[in-house]
């Protein structure tokens, strides 16, 4: 890999000068990149609603509907291997295992017009470029790139709602932008549901990109306007039938018309161009309407100072990652710090107008009041780590995200908080309904400042939906049954720590009856525990344990992302019970050395989603999430010195600031929460308990700057490569015995003070 | 035919009591139902947004986007020769010769669940009913019928913006409200675009239905209630792929799941019933959401008042009816005029809700302000008759649907007033810009209380839309070439008569530049006069007349929907020009007498469009528009008793009350519109010019009770069968002697005395 820059950042202060660097400076968007990352490299504001970044493929326009390994690595359109960019869209996930977006994707190029983007294999066919990543520059609000075929340099830069292009082109009386408003990620046939452009004048049309995809419809409307005029304009239609077309060819609807609708579209826009002439675009997106997409425009980035608009991005970085003054070990280190802050503050995504309207669940426009609205909850990751850690660098925010899943909540037909929802929809994936546990974590943190009462009615009311996914039995017969769904023991095991969230909030509210109900629900797991085995097992409706089963494997036994030798660990809210399930402490211990330490064979490696074969230890899959909890069980087994090696390899073995620096989809931001708490040297068990548990941080020190004015700084004396041991710890002064730290204490301000030690402290 | 009712209604006068009638006894909804007429016979208040009526066949399903004899008669959803009803949908087009709309489609059904139409051959095979005319009815704003297969009475009634249905039930644990989305008026492959229901309790769902037709999108949101609970309901999706259908499936979406999302859904409502029980069911529409749905119902409709709605809208017929009091020769002849009335009373439709949103061309929601907002503008039929008609009796609702179409040109991105709009789509069907002539009349009449300035702008913006169907090179050749478009005679002649209109805006407004261009435009119709052969005839872009070239043929000759016999005389706005180029006064009315006495070759016949063999007279076509005003030319030829013959001859010929009474597409009011001002003695030839052409009447006598207090009353001495010659007639006591009536004159009030004569005033 050709990091350059990185390189030299990491040269820099043997230079003498690494302390004229800002926080953004360390941030390497191309982290993640390759293989199973799954980040993108382009351009966003924190928590942007546009996220404009290239796309080095586009699914076969043939492809029918299969989920395939193409569709896959394409999740966020990016794959650091690729040689050619297809164009620029401006929407992405971050580090998600399935795909959707990619909406309003525009490519500039030069000769004739092309309006197929052409393969990887022969780029000349279509609009797509070659390119290298020696001539290409990713860094927080800015990317960059030599379009080589097209003899163009393209930098890309956002506000929250508008995207902005600066393209510098050659000399030509052929220059053009592409607009295909066919492309998309996952971009299956007949994905596009409804397109319309209209040309408003010789630099501005409007219009919007209606699918069918992940979210079963989502609709992106857009304005874009041009620094310069267009000296011309034209459009294809690619439909399979047009309706009464007679009427429709009364216009030449090819060229120069600016009233355009079909289900599939493209267009070129054509300029003459002087050798290095400029020409900027902004795209503004609204999930609204055409004409909140011009107001946003017109209010984010009335001007065309693109250098105005890259540099305000550029200072909301350096605000949202100075939150957390770090010191590391090393300059690589610095990079993955940061990097992973940023990487945890990109999605959720605004979704929203800057006039405060918004599309809901409910498919009606609403005004937010009193609250940002945010989209893209990918909770079944981000509930872990990820919204814990916004509790505690980004609370208000964090109040925000629960005030919008209660608007969805409210605007549900099925009476749901969301499980995996983005853009008005809820796509249903993954298992648990994890809404609860945020919202839980949330109220009980005191960071939600809306009606409580209304929340846990939510939550209960989502608990009891019946007939999503198995919950109907599952009250019944205390277990999903393997017959109800294919992950019954995930579900089961997740609805019980779920259902635990749900009864500390009635504790909180004095809800007694409501406490005790889904406290009994929180034991449920118990009924999965197959103790003949020593592993949870699915069970099925009779209350037998299905016969052929395999504790090795991640697919067809009840579980999902994960086999039942990680899974049977998931009860983050009673690893204590757990623990005397499963024979006692030294039992568990034993259970959890092997697990870091077997081998997993490699046919059930292949089986595997979603990491790379570096993504495991052992059998511990850190890649996908069920597990992130497991390496501070130790804690209770009397063994914390093995939390700390086992928490210190993992950072160290699953991190790194390459372009394939994440062993796993980063989930939306979850795998790098968990790099964030594990290096502060603290990590959030069972999200709603009130506490972290201690690990062994990799920070030599950190300020964290907390929204109440207080400030929380870790030291870690004595920190070194191979001192991966805590030998004592603090908080303010006070020695803590029982790795464990309150988050009221956190909010107070203070000192947690680490010594570090070659050796463990048994 | 059956229409047992109008015959007894026929025989009432013998009874002697016809005095108790209401007006609206004499409206037969079924009158145009057979054949071309395409009227529908269903329920709807005047000029309601929901026109609730039975769609006695459905396109084939696999029908691809070919434009059929099939479809082109199903553009209202009824024939009168069919056998069995389909359902029952919530739009209708009255009278056009394309098609689009038949949304919402529910039916009542019993016995196994049926989510298939079946066909007509085989109605067992789905959910269409047998149905016979002995037990259907139809009258304003009700309708009832049997349906035989599935032994329910079905009725239906409306309000503006809500049809309620009222089902009587046998006894049956198996009853059933099919809801089929998918269904629909043009219902080619793919119409379906997007549907959407959200079931919000056991008695309440609302959604959307998207389409790709004549309009090319288009969505219909609705809310539906039933009276009765429904015990269960299920849905079926038919969409040729799910992408992540996987997680679509944690639901089971087919039964009792409320939150449906696809391109073609159809739903069943279940429901236990005793024999005779009623259920009710309202069905509200909406152009902007679910949401204005559901208040749109809440408002008109509160409760389930089946009869108090019926009422309402029988008595707001009565209201409209009520606006010309007629006394004709006969029982037969009462039916006629009120039933044109009552067609002349159903397009435009309001196309906004109850809290003034509308969604608008631009596809962004407006607030109507100080107008009620309509659509479906068939501009290229109704400029003749039908909105010159408004401005007699509905003057207040025709300046609305003028502030209807500015509004439609401030949200046009082509600068363009509506060419035939509906459902804020242009569809660009027919030629001319004929909207020009509605916005001119209407100024020149008084009618218009809006900004005139702004709506010349907007006439003259759409009359210099170059890009338009050959306005371009007719603006600078001074006619629409024959290489420009298939119909650049029509074009010609028809671009000349709006410019004409133009200028008389112009005129009015002291604007003489334009007067002038627009003037010297409005002779454009000269250059297409071929004076070798006598008629109009197509012109290459180097000035060369086509060389072969038929005179009789509809197809292929540079008309539409005429032919150059026909359309030779469409120069409204210069009868008399026209004549002197035709060789003079008696050459030309030797012209018209051939045009009547001549016989059409059944060869051209066949190629007629929209017409039955009964729809011609001679040559003359009066079931296409271009000829309506060609009678009335006879006043400028000397021979005003040639008129009156004719138009009594027409009258008689083109119009019965039988479901055939229409000789051609009544095209949304625009025949009925001629019925009625012929019927009472006059017509606006050249709207645009305030004057009247006087004819014969049909009526004995009539009153129009005009909206500014005034009246007009229309006396017809010695009126007879056989009298159909106007020996002399008076205007407040003056005689009229050039057989014309200023607009002004009548809207200061009087009598219009005519006096009839069995000879001719030669």
């Amino acid at each position: 890999m050709r990091l350059g820059k990185f390189l030299l950042i990491a040269l820099l202060p043997s230079l003498g000068i690494a302390q004229q660097k800002k926080l953004t400076d360390y941030v390497n968007p191309l982290i993640g990149t390759a293989k199973m990352g799954h980040t993108f490299p382009g351009a966003t504001v924190p928590f942007g609603s546009v996220q404009l970044s290239p796309d080095t493929d586009t699914i076969p326009y043939d492809f029918n509907g299969k989920y395939t390994k193409t569709v896959y690595e394409y999740c966020a359109g990016y794959q650091y291997k690729d040689k050619t960019i297809v164009g620029f869209s401006h929407t992405h996930f971050s580090g998600t295992g399935h795909s959707d977006l990619g909406d309003i994707l525009v490519m500039p190029t030069q000769g004739k017009v092309q309006l197929n983007p052409g393969t990887a294999d022969r780029p000349q066919d279509g609009y797509r470029s070659p390119f290298s990543h020696d001539h290409e520059e990713a860094s927080p609000n800015y990317y960059k790139v030599k379009l080589d075929k097209h003899n163009i340099l393209a930098e890309l830069t956002t506000s929250t709602r508008v995207g902005m292009h600066r393209y510098t082109f050659p000399q030509s009386a052929d220059s053009h932008i592409i607009l295909d408003l066919t492309a998309g990620i996952y971009n299956h046939n007949d994905k596009n549901v409804w397109t319309v452009v209209r040309v408003l004048n010789d630099s501005t049309l409007t219009g919007f990109r209606q699918t069918n995809g992940w979210a079963r419809t989502r609709t992106v409307y857009f304005a874009i306007k041009t620094s310069k005029a267009f000296k011309n304009y034209g459009a294809k239609y690619y439909d399979k039938e047009i309706p009464y077309k007679g009427f429709w060819r009364k216009f030449n609807q090819t060229d120069n018309f600016p009233d355009l609708a079909a289900h599939n579209m493209k267009m070129h826009l054509d300029f003459d161009t002087k050798e290095g002439e400029q020409v900027l675009m902004k795209v503004a997106l609204s999930p609204v309407s055409m004409r909140n997409a011009l107001e946003n425009m017109e209010t984010e980035t009335p001007d065309w100072n693109f250098e105005g608009v890259k540099n305000a991005g550029v200072q909301a970085w350096e605000k949202e990652l100075g939150k957390i003054k770090a010191v590391m070990l090393n300059e690589a280190d610095m990079v993955n710090f940061y990097t992973s802050v940023y990487h945890a503050s990109l999605m959720p995504t605004v979704y929203m107008d800057v006039n405060g309207e918004y599309k809901g669940l409910d498919y009606e426009i609403h005004q937010a009041k009193g609250f940002t609205n945010y989209t893209s909850f990918s909770l079944w990751d981000t509930f872990r780590a990820f919204h814990p850690w916004m509790n505690l660098v980004n609370p208000s925010r964090n109040a925000d995200i629960v005030s919008s899943m209660m608007a969805h909540y409210d605007q549900s037909v099925l009476g749901m908080l969301p499980i995996w929802s983005h853009y008005a929809n809820d796509n249903w994936c993954m298992s648990g309904y994890h809404s609860v546990s945020v919202v839980a974590d949330a109220i009980l943190k005191g960071i939600y400042k809306g009606d409580a009462d209304a929340a846990l009615k939510a939550c209960i009311s989502t608990a009891n939906a019946r007939r999503y996914e198995g919950i109907g039995e599952y009250i019944d017969l205390g277990y999903v049954p393997d017959e109800a769904s294919t992950s019954s023991v995930s579900n089961t095991l997740e609805y019980a720590y779920d259902d635990w969230c749900i009864a500390q909030v009635a504790k909180k509210l004095g809800k007694a009856d409501v406490e005790a109900e889904f406290t009994k629900r929180s034991n449920y797991w118990r009924n999965l525990y197959d103790e003949k085995i020593g592993f949870m097992r699915p069970k099925d409706r009779a209350g037998k344990f299905r016969a052929t089963f395999d504790v090795l494997d991640t697919h067809g036994q009840g579980f999902i992302e994960g086999n039942s030798w990680n899974y049977s660990l998931y009860v983050p809210h009673d690893p204590k019970g757990l623990m005397e399930v499963m024979g006692g402490t030294k039992r568990f211990e034993g259970y959890l050395d092997s697990l870091f330490s077997m081998h997993l064979p490699d046919k059930y490696f292949e089986q595997t989603e979603d990491i790379t074969r570096e993504g495991i230890i052992g059998n511990y899959v850190h890649g996908n999430e069920p597990s992130h909890h497991v390496a501070y069980l130790y804690n209770i087994t009397g063994s914390p010195w093995k939390t700390q090696e086992r928490v210190r390899q993992i950072i160290r073995h699953q991190y790194n600031n390459g372009a394939d620096g994440l062993g796993g989809n980063d989930d939306c931001g979850q795998m790098s929460a968990w790099y964030l708490f594990t290096a502060l040297g603290f990590y959030p068990v069972a999200p709603g308990d009130a506490h972290y548990w201690l690990g062994s941080p990799l920070v030599k020190s950190a300020t964290v700057t907390l929204e109440n004015g207080k400030s929380v700084k870790v030291i870690a004396k004595n920190q070194g490569e191979k001192n991966v041991y805590v030998s004592k710890v603090t908080w303010n002064g006070k020695e803590i015995k029982d790795y464990k730290l309150a988050h009221a204490d956190l909010m107070a301000g203070g000192e947690l003070e680490f010594v570090m030690s070659r050796k463990p402290k048994k």
